[in-house]
């Protein structure tokens, strides 16, 4: 130990062993002379230096038995962010006051931020200068309809430049399509990115992880190939096939969207000026020029009418132009689900049915799927609706898309089937009547409390559509688990929410 | 372990000597078959019961060589609020949803939230069903001006249902004083509970530790004696002689309160719904039944005009009739520090020589005590406050208030003489001039980064009023530390902000 208090304590450090998710979290012995010549205390903030790289981690105090004496210890996520070795040099000092936070302060008090402030926040929140408490002060100070459209703006553009940003060979046009989400099942995406690279576009696919849903495109995506594709070789499978289906969050593009969704993930919330900042900044950061954003529309969907639908696509719309891309949103039925699995593994399976053209295939999953590759075609075509549709439909009736999804798979990383869950109960039907609406918000919490997203082969898998007619018996769902506890904590949300599933008796 | 997955798994805990501040962290093996069956994964929020008790912690997960097979580890804090002792028996079952937060989420999108609603929340918070991300989210979406009065009212209300409440004997008036803060130094409470119960008034004093400020009350007095009395010990010292000054949060008045205090300080914000329902909770819950607020006005304060000042009032009064309580709000000036300390040693020594009317004891913390102290007695007796501030002046004067203030010390537990700091640093004038200002909010950020309060001998003893002429070599502060990396900390602010003590050159 080197005594500096300024420029900080060199010390070295031993892998504790404790996994804290992402917050870095730092362990010092309450008897090291370091904590006690500065007076630091738990949960102060300290900056931890190593290898040219830095971090800001909070203290946790621990009695002499955890850690040998002039040891600090380092929470995994911290430990691999620093690239640490056993026994490493890091320099410890208090964390510099991070100046951005008062300008977080001024939005909660109902400031509006300038270009300079959003991005030095964006910037220290990048750098990991911002704890959990933090972040999550921010993500509520600028939630629901408290920034204007110059801030969401703002904030897109200072997401996109604290990443890595894709160029991409040649001048072509590069696609992308998104959906703002909020309707369970409904994995379009990796069926749209086959059927308009097997035409010609080019479409290299990076998605989220699940925010509040019960799975992503990532999510599913992984549960068949690999996803953590690093730039080079997503260049790779893009030059080969023109597309690809990787997790945006592996190659660095628009690295704080990750941090600021694992904190609104444990919010359960996801505001219209984050929402838009975080899809196009992805999808800017991707080197996209053209996008596709599908906006469904259903009294539990993410978007309730369609009132709010043309406010979010002109916000949408505008942020884009603001940009210099070109962006166009199209509204969808968000009345019910898309198919009819609901979680990573049972989403994959339907995606699989529908590109094999298997009877099973969920139709509303095929049709929507078609639409939404008819929108990109003609995008990029400009010949007109019907025709792009009349392409979309023989390219994956013809089997192009699929064998184009195997490609990709297999450039990817490999191809396997979607796993099955251990634990599954159906739940039935007591009555004589008509399906009359779903609960996509209450289905999606269902599917999440059974385990998903972090379980892939969890969820729920839907037997019934709005309008079908049931009788006493008939099964309503299946709901898959990994465990028997999970599954007794979703079908007792079950029970205590019976308007899941609606049926007009008769 | 006894598996069961609906009601809980039976394990071992060991105390793995973790001091996580006073967030919950519960830490379980990866390879434990309750995180293996149950799907539980780094940052799962789980209900850990014991002894009749329970509480929600966050999961770490740990690697094998820190807890033996079958054992569970809990933070230090955790551990003491079950009450545990060693290979005691704990039940870790899947969290409750926390069914409140999706009010804190409809606060989020603007929503106006019922008493019910309010209510709901105040006691997740107050069963620990909060995680550190979810209250800085609450914080953060009720700060502002985002609470209407009715809110206001129905926050107080429910953080005085979920603590203890005191009823003191007979029907006597119970009298309090509280200051809204904003103004280092301003240490006026232990002299005013002094003065006014020598003049017969019953003055039960609870107060907060600081917030945003480098000390409260509770801070200062914990200098010179015990200030974490239970309610009994309470009970006996104001029978004894009618006043006390304690620490709140040791007597579960307000319990929230302190929850909700913590997260606000590391986000550095402290808005005007919860200042009011803090205040106003505590006191009422202390058996309050006239109260007396004090408001400092200054360009630096807490409140910066006497229009905000009045909003203030207004909603405070009203809140207090709500409540079936007397509030008198008096604005004072806060245009610079009251008293030459600033941090709790510091604040604590000017305090004791005004009490000894000791010839270096500061004028203004003098005046501004008298002046409070007859607001109070004026209160009490409605004979006109000249005459009120006349008997205040003969308790001071004459010693009978320095003779109240160590008998109530005394029978707190002790009399300590405030300690010294071992490190100071002298802050020197280089020009000819007039002090013109004192930036109130810089003056107390730099108190703190020397170390305020958690260090009870940090902080900064101003040396200058506003108006007073200075030549090149005056001292215009000293700042006091415990170690020269804070020390230096503290003065690399200072020499970055040279506007914290403004003087106009002549």
């Amino acid at each position: 130990m080197v005594e500096n208090g300024a420029r900080g304590y060199h010390m070295h450090v031993l892998r504790i062993g404790i996994d804290t998710h992402e917050e870095a979290v730092i362990y010092m012995r309450a008897d090291c002379g370091v904590c006690r010549a500065e007076g630091f205390s738990a949960s102060a903030r300290l900056k931890v230096s190593a290898h040219g790289h830095a971090l800001i981690a909070t203290l946790n105090v621990v009695d002499s038995a955890l850690l040998p004496e002039g040891f600090v210890g380092l929470s995994s996520h911290a430990w691999d962010k620093l690239g640490l070795a056993e026994r490493d040099e890091v320099v410890v000092a208090w964390a510099p006051v991070v100046s951005s936070m008062s300008d977080v302060r001024r939005k909660i008090y109902g400031h509006r931020l300038d270009e300079a402030a959003i991005h030095g926040i964006i910037r220290d929140v990048a750098d990991g200068m911002y704890s959990d408490i933090q972040l999550a002060s921010f993500l509520t100070a600028s939630a629901g309809d408290r920034m204007d459209r110059q801030e969401v703006v703002a904030l897109t553009r200072a997401m996109v430049d604290v990443g890595e940003r894709l160029h991409w060979n040649g001048n072509r046009a590069i696609y992308d399509k998104h959906c703002i989400g909020g309707l369970p099942g409904n994995r379009t995406t990796p069926i749209v990115v086959s059927i308009c690279s097997a035409a010609g576009l080019v479409i290299p696919k990076t998605s989220s992880r699940a925010i509040t849903s019960p799975a992503g495109t990532a999510d599913t995506m992984a549960v068949i190939t690999r996803v953590d594709l690093d730039l080079p070789d997503i260049r790779h499978v893009v030059d080969q096939v023109g597309g690809c289906l990787v997790w945006g969050g592996a190659v660095k593009l628009s690295p704080v969207d990750d941090v600021l969704i694992r904190v609104e993930r444990a919010l359960d919330i996801d505001s219209e000026g984050q929402l838009i900042a975080s899809v196009l900044s992805k999808k800017i950061a991707a080197g996209s020029s053209h996008i596709l954003i599908d906006i469904p529309i259903g009294p539990t969907a993410k978007v309730r009418d369609e009132h709010a639908a043309k406010d979010l696509a002109e916000l949408m719309e505008y942020v884009g132009r603001a940009m210099g891309v070109n962006v166009r949103c199209v509204f969808t039925d968000g009345s019910q689900p898309v198919g009819s699995g609901i979680g990573p593994a049972l989403e994959a399976r339907d995606v699989l049915a529908v590109l094999r053209n298997a009877p099973e295939a969920p139709q509303d999953l095929r049709d929507k799927s078609l639409e939404l590759s008819a929108q990109l075609l003609d995008m990029a075509h400009g010949h007109g609706l019907d025709a792009a549709w009349e392409e979309a439909k023989r390219l994956l009736d013809n089997g192009q898309a699929l064998a184009q999804f195997e490609r990709i798979c297999r450039l990817q990383g490999g191809f396997n089937e979607p796993p099955a869950s251990h634990f599954q109960k159906e739940v039935l039907c007591k009555v004589h009547g008509t399906v009359s609406s779903i609960d996509n918000r209450k289905l999606s919490r269902l599917a999440k409390l059974a385990g998903a997203p972090q379980l892939l082969e969890a969820g729920v898998d839907l037997k019934v559509r709005c309008g079908q007619r049931v009788v006493p018996g008939d099964c309503l769902m299946v709901v898959h688990s990994g465990s028997s506890g999970e599954l007794e904590y979703a079908l007792g949300y079950y029970q205590s929410n019976p308007g899941i599933i609606g049926v007009d008796e008769t």
